[in-house]
């Protein structure tokens, strides 16, 4: 792992400086938007995620001597280039729709406006973090919402990149999951993390009631035991004998969990312990939750589906030139949805609260109506850093939000954008 | 980014470390085994990748004191435990397949034996890591076949976790692609780094003779020209305008790739530009390059597609414990195809060269035949990390079983693993 997040970086944007710089066109001012062109197939609507995380990685975003020694030794950039990015300090305007601000076809979620070469560095950077974390947030938004006010917890680290791990449990987070089994969110970020044992904690004892009685010595009755090593309902009888009715949950991990949930609350409450919860895991993703609505289920464990974004795994967005020197610009071959020039996007509402629509406006301003709010939000103002809302702040927006969107908006199966975008061309 | 990776560690593997420290099975000498249950729906194969990877980080797992604080603040450990993880050191032995070995369901790639407490507190990372890197590394050679011989670039960067993508480029090099766009993978592992511009750079200057002129200029000749930007027409003919014939190549980013493909050798052709080569990239994967096989393609760029998997972003590898102080254990609960002990696996081979099975025993060794090939090498021994072969042996090595495999296991068709696992209980 490199120290700084510079070469985090596509090979051709530093030779577009190389070249920009040579031509003099490096300086030109230029507005680059960050947008997604559609949805995953059939998803009614993206969450924003990962703007806070990117503006810190962009603020310490640095070319150490080292890199610098291997982009010369390779013949990457030449000298005058080497200078520029050994000097490299972003000192445009970044702006953006808040975390936790739900998104459509066209959004313009995070405008960059500076020199063309201080922003097209930061392209490739820019585009991981929002595509990986945006991915994660929509589908962990999904299970959220399919467990219909039960808890959910994140425990998909080992399913994915060590590092896409914590940015995952992250993004689950903000999605509204209480939890995450990921150490590193809960130092980094804050995440509150849980969980307890696995099946080779009871394999590594001489048998299961020792290894529960050890857990509940060493953990309390407020900790879980996983009871499907071997037989669940011997498991569950074991657990109460060691940890009494007190106990506060049991886990399930295998098997047909909806069978499985109802015999065992009905064995938990035979044996007096009414109040244990259960916990289930094991493939979970947003329709295998709301299969369990109706079951005796008081928590889910996410791991797999969450942090591959659950058959999407990354969340379509670009990062486009809009505009440079004031003047729109736009790729010919792309299709007639693409408009250029610098975006700004107002949220529509009827008096009610609920969205009806988005209003995005090229090169100009959204005519204002009551119940309008505007989406976009400064993080860096002439290179400065602004204040960042806490992880808390986009946990809360983002409730709010799936509130305000039609109802329709909230349903699993395919459909269409909850609401529309509707492009406006001031010029 | 924490300086150690010992927090990119699930929760409960310090509570486990904590229950067994207090009642003494933390010293157990135990096994644990990664294996794949089963391979993505359809899949022939599996590439071993990410060992070398995750040799260095275990080699540097420690906790450092801001973690051990964290953890004690949040207390997720007790104090022994504490002290226990600020004096951690892996003193076992790791064994496995090498980087670029194929693998099927069963095949114990990766093997741990230590205490309990020293090995359970890898599991995470070890997880993550081979889950990662696997998985890409079975779909980059799915397109490097598909590519039949031509070259293909990695440019997925963007689409993945900004330190995903690093990984995924290793592992697309491992697995046969050229080069990768990302720098960092330059740096950190030696992979060749390619790139010259994107959309942005023609759209930043008047016009695309204008910015054809300027990277030649800048670049030379031996450069990438993207000619898609307006007409793909008039972009080729601007590109040889701009560069003459001694242009290396052209890259086509959109539209139908087959017709365009066609259109613009002709063209490349009749203005003379006969050596000029032609990049396409754009949504690929391993059925749109194994579809483009008839055109004048030059080199293929391939980026969602290689960094997601192509459908299966996680490799489904198991980390589960399988011996206890000599004794095998089996979680009951499984199907049939687990099976307890240490197991020893040996590829076994036709006289012609063609691998027929896999044979793995189970607390033995399995009878040697000729033509048999011991799959498991020692990569760390009471503690002592040894020599792992480079990333350019694994890329070889990779290249040498797919040439060892039935030629059905090649196919990017459905269909069942390339050889079967014939899994022997000794005990």
């Amino acid at each position: 792992m490199t120290a700084t997040t510079s070469l985090l970086t596509d090979h051709y944007e530093l030779t577009m400086i190389s070249a920009a710089l040579s031509d003099g066109t490096a300086d030109r001012q230029c507005v680059f938007e960050v947008f997604a062109r559609r949805l995953p197939t059939g998803r009614r609507y993206g969450v924003v995620a990962g703007t806070t995380r990117l503006i810190e990685m962009i603020k310490d975003f640095r070319f150490d001597p080292d890199e610098i020694a291997f982009l010369r030794r390779t013949n990457v950039v030449d000298e005058p280039t080497a200078a520029w990015l050994s000097a490299y300090r972003f000192t445009g305007d970044i702006d953006g729709y808040a975390e936790g601000e739900l998104f459509f076809p066209g959004s313009p979620i995070l405008t960059v406006a500076g020199t063309f070469a201080e922003c097209v560095v930061l392209e490739t950077l820019i585009l991981s973090v929002l595509n990986h974390d945006c991915a994660i947030a929509a589908a962990a938004t999904r299970m959220v919402t399919a467990a219909r006010g039960r808890s959910v917890i994140e425990m998909g680290s080992r399913r994915t990149h060590e590092e896409a791990a914590t940015a995952a449990a992250r993004a689950a987070y903000l999605a509204g999951f209480t939890a995450t089994s990921n150490l590193a969110a809960g130092l980094r970020y804050g995440v509150p993390t849980a969980g307890t044992s696995a099946h080779a904690f009871t394999l590594l004892h001489d048998d299961e009631p020792t290894a529960f009685a050890s857990q509940v010595k060493a953990l309390g009755t407020g900790t879980t035991l996983l009871v499907d090593t071997y037989d669940i309902s011997q498991g569950i009888r074991n657990a109460i004998q060691a940890a009494g009715t007190e106990l506060r949950a049991v886990r399930i991990d295998s098997g047909d969990l909806s069978v499985l949930a109802q015999q065992s609350r009905e064995l938990l409450d035979s044996l007096g312990a009414t109040e244990t919860k259960i916990v289930v895991s094991g493939d979970l993703d947003e329709y295998a939750i709301a299969a369990l609505a109706a079951e005796p289920v008081d928590i889910y464990g996410a791991g797999t589906s969450v942090v591959t974004g659950s058959g999407a795994p990354t969340a379509g967005l670009v990062y486009k030139l809009v505009e440079v020197e004031g003047r729109p610009v736009v790729k010919r071959s792309e299709n007639k949805r693409t408009v250029g020039g610098r975006k700004t996007a107002v949220r529509r509402h009827k008096p009610t609260g609920t969205a009806t629509e988005e209003i995005v406006v090229s090169q100009g301003v959204p005519d204002h109506l009551p119940n309008d709010r505007l989406l976009q939000h400064s993080y860096v103002a002439n290179g400065e850093f602004l204040d960042v809302p806490s992880l808390a702040d986009a946990r809360e927006h983002l409730r709010q939000c799936l509130i305000s969107i039609p109802w329709e908006g909230l349903k699993l199966s395919a459909g269409d954008p909850a609401i529309p975008v509707v492009m406006v061309s001031a010029a």
